[in-house]
């Protein structure tokens, strides 16, 4: 059961402040669908913002830190992060250019990340992100070892201060505008996974698993 | 003609390094694919992300500034950013866990956003926009009036520093790992667009046009 949730000024939103949901469930099921998250976090002044993958285990965020070296170089622990997620549903084509716009679901995490340095927690972690990714390909493939596990790093943030916005449904126009002669309406999008490529080396005969024959992130 | 271009030390790739593009064409062509950005800005030493849109005019980005509000506030010009763009193309599967591993291209710029004063530019670069948004869009909708332009913010920001990140292709296993016995292979990502939703307000008989019946991103 999630923690009840108050947003803090740094997270309240101040434009569009209607497409504001600060409800953790609404958050988390966004954070659930999407499995690529662009961390942001600050050298010398400076903000960087890379992407990479996660996955949520209860109120915590464990994040790949193959992009996080430049970060993790700077301080070894509590390093001040916004992680960011993005789900995009479609373009909205309203008769005014004005009132374009783009449906979407996106949660902003701030936080300071912390490196996770305890073997197990770092297994259960990468477990985490790859059942998060594609469920049912942790225990298909070659488990990672010792000198595999020291290689990846993994940061965990704890999901307490965020925000998360949405815009779902149909164009919203002038009142005046409804009578300007142009087409009107949503164009959906969406991320679809094509057939998958089977390895050049590949044992012959050896079947897609359903995983990947039939990927799909909605949840 | 895009200039030549030389990476700092800021944006000189130290991991994964062979997947680095330092091409500014390359770079260009990823620009032109998405349409998506994360903005990257700093507000007390707390680092912020915010998904938004963006148009590019030779080796300038104008990024939509719906978003920017909480940074703008901060500093009239010249705030450091980072805009992060990036391109899912498919998941990896490896025969190990440590080689799982995603196809992307992405492009990370650094540098200082100003907003565009000139209602001049500024119009010019919502078209610009809109056109890499959805091109056709613009001369088919209601202009944008005086107050709308006045509501509307427009950063520009220079493409001098950036690198660029490709990762495309196939599995690659280490050598022991292809006797593993198991599905290893490619499933391909892409976003596509959905049959258009016509407005409920649409006037009656009118069509769908080509740029919303057909939408695609591949450029």
């Amino acid at each position: 059961m999630p923690q009840p949730y108050t947003p803090t000024s740094r997270t309240r939103l101040v434009r569009e402040a209607d497409r504001a949901v600060y409800d953790r469930e609404a958050a988390y099921r966004i954070l659930d669908e999407g499995f690529l998250c662009h961390v942001g976090f600050v050298v010398d002044d400076q903000p960087f913002v890379i992407p990479t993958s996660y996955g949520r285990d209860g109120d915590c965020l464990y994040i790949h830190g193959s992009a996080a070296s430049r970060m993790l170089r700077q301080m070894k622990d509590g390093v001040p992060v916004c992680v960011t997620v993005t789900l995009l549903d479609g373009l909205v084509l309203a008769r005014s250019i004005f009132n374009h716009s783009m449906n979407y679901r996106s949660v902003v995490i701030l936080g300071k990340a912390t490196l996770v340095d305890d073997p197990a927690e770092k297994l259960q972690a990468l477990r985490l992100l790859s059942e998060h990714i594609i469920p049912g390909r942790w225990a298909d493939s070659r488990q990672p070892n010792e000198r595999e596990l020291k290689a990846t790093s993994v940061l965990r943030l704890p999901i307490e201060e965020f925000s998360a916005k949405v815009r779902i449904g149909p164009v919203i126009d002038d009142e005046d505008d409804y009578s300007f002669p142009t087409w009107a309406g949503v164009v959906p999008l969406e991320i679809k996974a094509g057939t998958p490529i089977n390895d050049s080396r590949l044992d012959p005969g050896r079947e897609v698993p359903p995983y990947a024959k039939h990927y799909s992130r909605r949840r």
